[in-house]
């Protein structure tokens, strides 16, 4: 099965360098629990991997947002977590309290860890990949992602979410070469993945490292930005035009750091990343995607269009991907969601 | 009561621009849990509020970690909820659980609070102010804090702590007058409290802006950069003299906004900032401060070193003060701090 590219993808035009008056727009967590249709879906699953691995739904969800707001990308909907899953690490997900693993606390439970991925479940996600693109109008690009490994790790080391991944990091102090082979397995089954889905048509791929920024700089280079780089050669070995979006949530005075990744495609800034700092310390070349507060989109009225121009102005002559800083809430309203996209849509720049 | 200026101080010398080849060296929280001594203290008073206001009890905490390590400076045992308390707002701390405020969610809350301070409740900080200088050896310094506008503001709008103020940032989202209002009053006071300390016998004082990572940069210009300038400039046009170190914590590419706030004496920088990126992008002349990470303190070994010799190398030949990028944690061991205060005094640049 193959597709045709985009006849005309403005999001995969600014992964290109392209500059838009009016630049291409998603929004991380589009498809996701603000949206009746998808609160409504989920209760057709009993457990949340279960849905992440049934094709029917998880390509309607991935679809739902396309087809309220026409976004410009679609994500895949899936969980950065179904690698430690597919690694035969045991993954559940709490209703309302986020997910629950059998923690790694020492070099047995590692060596417990599969040393390939389990296609049996992943084979869904790729199916899931291949339908959504089928699915999709010729101007919508499909995203593909996955977890960095330092942010997947420190999961499968706590067991859980933490406020500041103190299991993670201490186990990293305390216990380094075990780390590091975990963190090397990530890598190796991580870019598997990202290759496996956009050869089943995703047509870039969004790397999430949204802890990246609690670690001092030599760990961060370790654990964060060593393993990014290896996977994106790693995927580019394989398919040599591949797209590869970095997402390193916190990494403030390191963002200059993964603009000279051969082969990054853009850089995802989070909320306190300066739009100004970025646009004029980033290769202009190089495609930023970003970085509304998904808070000021909840509270929506005349800040929100104040913000939205913002960042828009800030960005303004280069290419740009709009974007949230962090995922959508969840209590976000409908008609918030509508105000962006009326606003971003009428940029003329 | 007045105080002669301490002998020779290398804590103050480092403020002022003096360069070491072995750098002074304190603790954020270097006061507190994972010492013995304070923790058999603690029981001594019913409430941790009481605590922070019986000069007795909190002048020996000031004064356990210096007597056991002789550290170059000791910070005033308090807390930075001290401020809502004396404005009225009822304050509490759950063993183990932390802050519990009664939240201030309308302009009416707001309008409760008391336009100045309580000074019978803060009286008992100054008199613990007066007795830990009279105290402390002439080459020990004592620094007096306060939180900073936009971090007391998250606690006493939600009311507890939460992981990304976003209670707080909403409020601010949806009812900004009222928001900045209360900006306004926690300047003020806070200045007041700052100029009190000072007098008193503080000879540096610390502002912990512990939040403002979470921020946009238009929010963070106006609720954490534009505040601390006011606090410090109110404090000088009363102390001229006035030495204030700000520590905005996760300010990331935003640190650099504050090396030009007249009156600022030092910077301390939290543990994600690359000591190579301070020491390159921040005025040669102005203290950094920090930024071990507590993990690997707590770690200790090798690792603990190593980390402690990058960051002298990165500050080698500039004035620095040796701290953590954050608090020392409790289950810290005495024999790390002692393998740290070791490691830093040998350090010959």
């Amino acid at each position: 099965m193959t597709f045709a590219p985009p006849a005309s993808s403005k999001f995969l035009g600014a992964l290109k360098g392209a500059v838009y008056a009016c630049p291409p727009i998603w929004l991380m967590r589009q498809a996701g629990r603000y949206l009746p249709e998808y609160r409504e879906l989920r209760t057709r699953a009993p457990s949340f991997l279960d849905f992440c691995y049934t094709p029917k739904l998880a390509v309607e969800a991935t679809l739902q947002p396309i087809r309220r707001f026409g976004f410009d990308a679609a994500i895949l909907f899936s969980d950065i977590l179904v690698i430690p899953d597919a690694l035969g690490q045991d993954v559940g997900f709490e209703t309302g309290e986020g997910p629950r693993l059998a923690p790694i606390e020492t070099r047995a439970d590692f060596e417990k860890l599969r040393t390939d991925l389990d296609f049996s479940k992943l084979s869904n996600v790729f199916e899931t990949v291949e339908r959504v693109r089928g699915a999709l109008p010729g101007d919508t690009a499909l995203i593909g992602f996955c977890g960095a490994p330092w942010t997947v790790a420190s999961y499968m080391i706590a067991g859980r979410g933490t406020p500041d991944q103190a299991p993670a990091r201490l186990f990293a102090y305390r216990q380094p070469e075990v780390f590091a082979a975990l963190i090397q397995r990530l890598v190796e089954v991580s870019a598997e993945y990202l290759v496996r889905q956009l050869r089943a048509g995703a047509q870039a791929a969004q790397i999430f490292d949204s802890w990246s920024g609690v670690l001092p700089v030599a760990e961060f280079e370790r654990w964060c930005l060593a393993p990014t780089r290896a996977i994106i050669e790693r995927v580019r070995a394989q398919i040599p035009d591949a797209r590869i979006i970095a997402f390193p949530r916190g990494a403030g005075t390191h963002l200059s750091r993964y603009a000279p990744i051969p082969g990054i495609a853009a850089l995802g800034l989070d909320i306190p990343v300066d739009p100004r700092w970025a646009a004029a310390n980033l290769p202009p070349t190089l495609a930023l995607q970003g970085n509304l507060d998904p808070l000021a989109l909840l509270a929506g009225g005349a800040g929100l269009d104040e913000a939205v121009d913002r960042i828009l102005e800030a960005f303004a002559g280069r290419p740009h991907i709009f974007n949230l800083g962090h995922g959508i809430l969840p209590p976000t309203p409908i008609e918030h969601v509508e105000q962006l996209l009326r606003r971003v849509r009428a940029a003329k720049q």
